[in-house]
């Protein structure tokens, strides 16, 4: 396969590497990840993340297998695996369904599914990249802007997709400054963001989720961007938890609220958010951080589903590759043409 | 000085005893104050915390630097140290003036001294049990209650504010539920609540600050109440940072939101919420948890306001000693009759 290199991931003859996700920003570890149950695992406790790059890292590592003499009968327990290591974002199953593509043998070719995994890579580079194109006209000079949990070159093969919008206004000289909600309870906004946001020379801040309130009622947040795990058909979105919350807090003040997401995100066979399946995680996370430290009592009842819907009715507009979509776009079937037409 | 007892502070042969709340739930350590700085001290660390809670002790550690033989100009000094050790809460300034009285020095004796300690300690007692008295009405069978940050024994010398009217409805046998905030940056949700909610028996589940929406949203919260640290007189309030948030989503969701305290808590001077300072604390309790983790890079720029001002436009009723009141009271002037009068 294709050497391959993007921030968090990485393939080198043939070999995958991720970049530890759970270690930053503390640590830049890259851990070899040889097997299906490695990528599975490496899925599950968020060493990968981000709804475009844990697809592209499930196809590199099925690729892998199949080059290492894998049988199709094998290739499709693995791709069963990978698909079942995370429910909510979708950008996975369909990038999954895309690798086994008729589901006969043939399709499951060493080299047809390298070369498939590859130009998933390659095309999610792109998306980025028409995704930051498109925002350019939605942020305004001196835009102070809200983000939350991480959409950068951690989550996606290329630049990423609310972060993306984020850095092209950030080059256009634009003199924005971001809000980061830190995103707990696994804090990919205090780890990840900030790490991200830092190295791309943006200004920033860094705050608790629940300080964004007032700072939309001081004025001193113009608008919200967000990626997404999951989009309906009728604009409803998955994305990490706190989304929503952000989304109401917006509508409340009256300020802009958009969702930034390649195509992959869009589920065509989904026709709203209620249908999404939310992954609930482990009581640990919330009563403290991660193993490191726990805080609450050791038997406190936890309730920590690690994604939330957003309906339509909040978003003032989708960001995609294919374009800026507003609420009327949206409702005249927008997102089933774009997920079902291919650029 | 007479022996006291609460939840959180003891005075015991005239040795003020502090639970350290900087280690529950996983620690039950008691700390003796034996100096005003060492009490200065505890206020600014939040060993001792809750706006009612901060200036009992704060009282009867000037009660006790008078029975040590402080002289008037002493006892000036100190009270002067323990106002401002906290900026945003009003209890401590408005007890402190009590204690000054006339500001002469035959009001600093040491015998009226602590007899006004005393009695500012067995008032909160009492004005958190008529808290929860006339709360009764408000609290519905099968009421899930959204709650923010600690209003219980830990922050009061009695049963609390919100937590106190809590408390009662599951004591009526109403068969509530309890979310609790986590309420970050210093978890007192997390770590104060729980343990106070399973002291008392009463059923919860722990939450992250962003995850109250969405449960809004699926309808398993049904009214929100929180305590105060400032009230004004047009009913805006300060409390704890992130109450604004639950204020703005619950009108979000036209779910009810009260605002629990007791008449010490009601700034006389204060017009607006507008005018109310407030605290911004130091960047490491964003970045990280206490002294104990930090996860963000050492360098992020943080906002970190220890309190926000909820307007009193996203409040349903205010839950006071001196009855429950509604906007139109407000409007009419209820706070300031409260305030200046005395039961």
């Amino acid at each position: 396969m294709k050497d391959l290199r993007s921030v968090a991931l990485s393939i080198q003859g043939g070999e995958i590497r991720l970049l530890d996700q759970t270690r930053l920003p503390l640590e830049e570890v890259w851990i070899p990840i040889p097997t299906i149950a490695a990528m599975v695992e490496a899925i599950q406790r968020l060493a990968v993340r981000g709804a475009p790059l844990i697809s592209i890292a499930a196809c590199l590592a099925l690729a892998r297998y199949a080059e290492q003499g894998a049988s199709p009968d094998e290739l499709r327990a693995a791709a069963r695996a990978l698909r079942e290591s995370r429910p909510t974002a979708v950008n996975l199953m369909r990038a999954l369904d895309r690798m086994l593509g008729d589901g006969a043998d043939a399709a499951l070719s060493a080299e047809r599914l390298a070369r498939t995994a590859v130009a998933i890579f390659e095309e999610d580079v792109r998306l980025c990249e028409k995704i930051a194109e498109h925002s350019a006209k939605l942020i305004p000079e001196n835009a102070q802007i809200l983000t939350h949990c991480n959409t950068g070159g951690l989550g996606t093969a290329g630049a990423g997709t609310a972060f993306a919008v984020i850095q092209r206004a950030h080059a256009q000289g634009k003199n924005i400054h971001v809000y980061v909600d830190e995103t707990r309870p696994l804090l990919q906004g205090a780890r990840l963001t900030t790490w991200e946001l830092r190295r791309a020379g943006v200004p920033y801040t860094l705050i608790c989720d629940n300080m964004a309130a007032s700072l939309m009622r001081a004025g001193r947040i113009h608008c919200a961007i967000v990626g997404a795990d999951r989009i309906a058909l009728n604009g409803d979105f998955a994305n990490k938890i706190g989304t929503y919350s952000v989304a109401a807090l917006a509508a409340h003040h009256g300020l802009p609220f958009y969702c930034a997401a390649p195509r992959t995100t869009i589920d065509p066979e989904m026709h709203s958010g209620e249908s999404i399946p939310i992954e609930e995680r482990k009581a640990e996370e919330v009563r403290g951080f991660a193993d490191a430290l726990a805080w609450a009592p050791p038997d406190a009842p936890v309730y920590n589903p690690a994604f939330d819907v957003t309906p339509a009715a909040l978003v003032s507009a989708w960001i995609l590759d294919a374009g800026v979509f507003t609420p009327a776009d949206i409702a005249s079937g927008a997102l089933k043409r774009v997920a079902l037409n291919r650029d």
